[in-house]
């Protein structure tokens, strides 16, 4: 068995989410039939982690294992993106030590949130629209209280199965890029909901309900139902994920 | 009568073009509907130029006339922006002298053409995908000679009815933005199916197919019959219109 990382993109918009579902197309459903009837095997794709229905990758990763080494892989990723739909591209696919695991192993995660504060063609589908105004700078001063905790029950989606609720916080900012406010986090791991929950009560210090002081309360009460809601699942972009070093053969 | 100028943008890929036609939908219909129901009256707009079917508009200007004076300019733009689809937007109305015309008076206009080299999720609708190598540098060269000319009939399309075919090149340049190139065009004017016309020839430079040399002689020829083929309208966008700044009442 050889294993392979593959890296790939995908337009959440059409999707139930990255993992397989009963009643609903899922990205690897596709992913794992557009390889498996390529390589001619019944290949199983295992991700990086989980996106939630309408959520986007610009950069997710993948782990499958193939019987004999792939030839050509440059010609295989052509293949791929021509039998796959326009939503899904893969961009690479590397050969990885036996062990490694695209979930186990990911040391780090990044998320974009993109918010519009007016109407824009080309983001309808791919932003949060608001039309109120937010105070970025207390926003972000609010973010850095992020940092000075790991339990975050306050932005965790009630009854998951994940034994603990520590995450360490490495990166949480809001920047303008053109036409867009982009909230970039990025942790060792996020609980399911994290970020659109953690956006959401962003939101509620930008708009002046809640106090800076009142979000460090939030995180301090490990408690869901004190948090903002969470904001629409088409906003949130999965952009990269990080591996150490020796995860190469 | 009072005339205004009002800023708009739109996704034009389910639209025959900016002009009216009559079997087709043009944004020029939609958003002429949209103002003459919500003022109340029989609305006409007149664009500061046409975009062809398919191509879209970052920043396009039209003006039209009011019998009164617009009272409240932002509460008309909010309603617009309610009313009219999602692929269409208004940005801004201002009034401006009463022979301020949107076509005559702009005195440049600028486009981009964005290209992808490889599958993008987020640009296969918006931008054209080429799957060869191209020289960018070479062809930044060759756009250097697009100054030294006035006379571009060498890309314009066959039988139109304008006066003159000269233009005034104001900038011309290939760039990389993050995950694809932009080719930037500014000029007081342009030909029908101009810049698509440059940008196929400029790719021909790019794939070796033709000298930085013939490209000169093709702009020389003044034959539309010797430039490369026009790349897809998806991947155009108008992108500024600029007027003297006496236009303002």
């Amino acid at each position: 068995m050889i294993r392979y990382f593959i890296t790939f993109s995908y337009d959440g918009t059409n999707y139930c989410g990255w993992q397989i579902q009963p009643n609903a197309l899922s990205v690897q459903e596709v992913l794992c039939g557009a390889i498996s009837t390529i390589l001619r095997d019944d290949i199983e794709v295992v991700g990086a982690g989980r996106t939630d229905s309408g959520v986007h990758a610009k950069q997710m990763i993948g782990h499958f294992d193939c019987e004999n080494p792939i030839e050509n892989i440059e010609h295989l990723i052509s293949k791929l993106n021509s039998f796959l739909p326009k939503d899904i591209a893969v961009s690479q696919i590397q050969k990885v030590k036996n062990d490694a695991h695209a979930r186990f192993d990911a040391d780090s995660r990044m998320y974009e949130y993109y918010l519009i504060t007016r109407k824009n063609v080309f983001l309808e589908k791919y932003a949060m629209r608001i039309n109120y105004e937010l105070d970025f700078e207390k926003m972000n001063k609010a973010c850095k209280y992020l940092f000075d905790y790991k339990d975050f029950t306050s932005f965790s989606k009630l009854h998951t199965d994940v034994k603990t609720n520590n995450c360490e916080m490495k990166y949480a900012k809001w920047e303008k890029h053109e036409d867009k406010w982009v909230f970039r986090i990025e942790a060792d791991r996020f609980l399911r909901n994290m970020v659109r929950a953690i956006v959401g009560t962003l939101i509620d210090v930008g708009k002046g309900k809640i106090s800076i002081e009142q979000f460090k309360k939030i995180i301090e009460a490990k408690n869901r139902c004190k948090a903002g809601i969470s904001v629409p699942a088409k906003g949130l972009y999965l952009v990269k994920v990080s591996y150490p070093k020796n995860i190469l053969p």
